[in-house]
């Protein structure tokens, strides 16, 4: 395990006081899976009618667990459900193996939680290519079940973290006709980073009532702006996960609700910018908005192109509003551009129009805003309507030395 | 302009002994169009009846010296021809200025070395976004014409440099029936890369006897695999070109000789390979090798993502043989792969074997390979014939360094 020395500078003040959901129940265990004096297993217990969707990892060489959950989503069942989920250890290219660990996992679960096993949801994560030892895990589960409480969603936030320095969490409340549902997530990731350490997993938490169709189209359609518009270093783990359980315990109907949508995609918004802003030696959280493109998935290829430049996040570490490296950034991107349309914007500095510096170009104030924590690059392509917003962070010597420096 | 401390420890040890090209003169300036006390302008002159082929960049962005360059490209002249290149100053994101600039340099090297001004190719490198001030280029070539001689590549190699640590020659010889043929080439490049100091720009000259077509034939193909298979850092110049002139001298026609084919490819490798090895802050020279892919194609978008996974890059900095973090760029690249079939091998070191950890890995044997200067990693898919074959360097805290402590 990389070693960490502090939290991340860009880390929220403190943990969210997240609201009980009803019908989940937490509980965590030190296992011993890799970790020593830490817990590093977490079980979330779902009651009879609770529906689940998710999104998970398009890697072509996926973990076992992600495997597993995929084939499982999806269907519809009035049982119970249980998530389990390991750090230290990702059960990833460990062949079968791996199917195995999950197969014994997930029976295990089943019988201590009572639910059938096509509704144990599995995650691991930690070092790859070792064999998981999921005995540590199963001996655990006993201990678990009876533990497993409401009120226990900070723990569980904290047994899943790896290279992770602080915990995420973030809520939501909404008033659907004057009647109250709630939203609580945990997040961990800092990357696709840290030797053998990595990946994103995601659980988020509703009371709401919703159909599984309904809640997996939600889940789909916020994850693009969300979990999948965020990038710390363009390395994609084995094993991102995201599930989304919806107990329907408050009685009250979210299908079709606008203000339950707006509020499901803030709780992942707000995740999926903590795991930036936990980004592996970052200093800086940078926002990367483009306008004006030919359509909205080539104006995400220009995100993506600026966001993942090793020389512009260089650059924003160093503080400069080196925006030629952002012109050469949209110019590789593959996606349209009209060299003399473009215009770039450092915050609310304007730094070029229509292809040139611009003439009120202010150097001074440019580098002022680069000097702040919170970073904004814009750029308006001047060609069509299409747009997409990206977060990253920067590139630093902490970057490196966490990741070079440090043998797994 | 970043500090350059000291010649890249993958330099080669010196410049080498490039044979005189008979048809081609050779002529530097320092014409201060931004540094002091070193030559920034190189001119080549080209004898009538000379071939020119080229390749450049494919960014959006491209400046206008590639576009007039491309433009001019292909038409047959038996009018002698001229190569103009200026460092310091990329005439990139200049807008009509740029043209204006590569309108004013081309017609005065027209009139001063009396060739047709479609005949006259220029490039540019430095900073981006500045108007380059072309006056002091004009200014310099009659001297510049008047001083050109048959000698002087080693000094044109140098006056291109921008961020280089060394100047950069390769050569060939080829036997055509007992008759021979030279090839010279020089190039500048370490990524694109340095504070607004970018671009890879490379200049190959030949004695030998060829059609248009054909040259252009072969330029494009051995580009393929040598300059669109090398990797810095991911990031694009808007600037790229390479240029190659025949000026058929020797008498000796090459039509169709596969010798001369693979010399030119010999002289374009050699001086890929020198730009990977000027990469920022490289420590390691590492040769990135695909087999059983689905295609050439598929293998080499499975090489870039190798070769730009800043874990990877980071890894083989700390001498970390990870091969988890390889496994995560296959799966990542978006081209086929079956988890299961794959192997691994460091230098001559299988570490994964059909989808796990292979029986015999020995971790201090990987570990004695990643200590080594060249760096090999072989991943084989097991999925069809496709291979390719990418060259790549470390990602070190030099990089970081050069990128964003130091100020444009």
């Amino acid at each position: 395990m990389a070693k960490i020395t502090s939290v991340s500078p860009l880390a929220p003040a403190g943990f969210p006081d997240l609201p009980v959901i009803e019908g989940v129940r937490f509980a965590t265990a030190a296992a011993g899976v890799k970790y020593q004096g830490r817990t590093d297993v977490m079980l979330a217990t779902l009651a009879p009618g609770s529906v689940v969707a998710g999104a998970f990892t398009r890697s072509a060489t996926r973990a076992a667990p992600v495997l597993d959950c995929q084939a499982k989503l999806g269907r519809v069942s009035e049982a119970g459900a249980a998530i389990l989920v390991n750090s230290g250890n990702a059960n990833a290219f460990t062949g079968k193996h791996g199917t195995a660990s999950v197969e014994a996992i997930t029976a295990a679960v089943a019988q201590s939680c009572g639910v059938p096993q096509d509704r144990v949801f599995t995650s691991s994560t930690g070092v790859i290519g070792e064999p998981l030892p999921h005995d540590r895990i199963v001996a655990a589960l006993r201990a678990l079940t009876d533990s497993a409480d409401a009120g226990g969603v900070a723990d569980a936030a904290k047994a899943i973290m790896t290279t992770d320095t602080f915990p995420k969490g973030a809520k939501a409340q909404v008033d659907v006709g004057g009647k109250f549902v709630n939203i609580a997530g945990i997040a961990k990731g800092s990357g696709m980073i840290a030797p053998d350490m990595a990946t994103m997993l995601v659980y988020i938490f509703t009371d709401a009532q919703i159909g599984q169709e309904a809640l997996q189209t939600l889940v789909s359609m916020h994850n693009e702006t969300t979990f999948n518009s965020i990038t710390v270093d363009s390395d994609t783990s084995t094993s991102d996960s995201l599930i989304v359980a919806a107990t329907g315990a408050s009685g009250v109907s979210v299908d079709g609700h606008d203000g339950f949508s707006a509020a499901l995609h803030g709780v992942m918004e707000d995740l999926a910018h903590q795991v930036v802003k936990d980004g592996e030696g970052a200093t800086k959280f940078v926002e990367v908005r483009i306008t004006g493109a030919a359509s909205d998935a080539e104006a995400k290829t220009h995100c993506m192109a600026i966001a993942n430049s090793p020389l512009i996040k260089t650059a924003i570490a160093g503080e400069d509003p080196n925006w030629g490296r952002v012109v050469m950034a949209i110019g590789k991107s593959g996606a349209q551009a009209d060299r003399d349309r473009l215009s770039i914007h450092f915050g609310d500095v304007e730094v070029a129009k229509d292809g040139w510096r611009s003439e009120t170009y202010s150097e001074e104030a440019a580098a002022a805003h680069m000097k702040g924590q919170h970073i904004v690059i814009a750029v308006d392509l001047g060609i069509g309507n299409g747009k997409a917003t990206v977060w990253t962070c920067d590139l630093t010597h902490g970057y490196i030395a966490i990741n070079a420096d440090y043998r797994s």
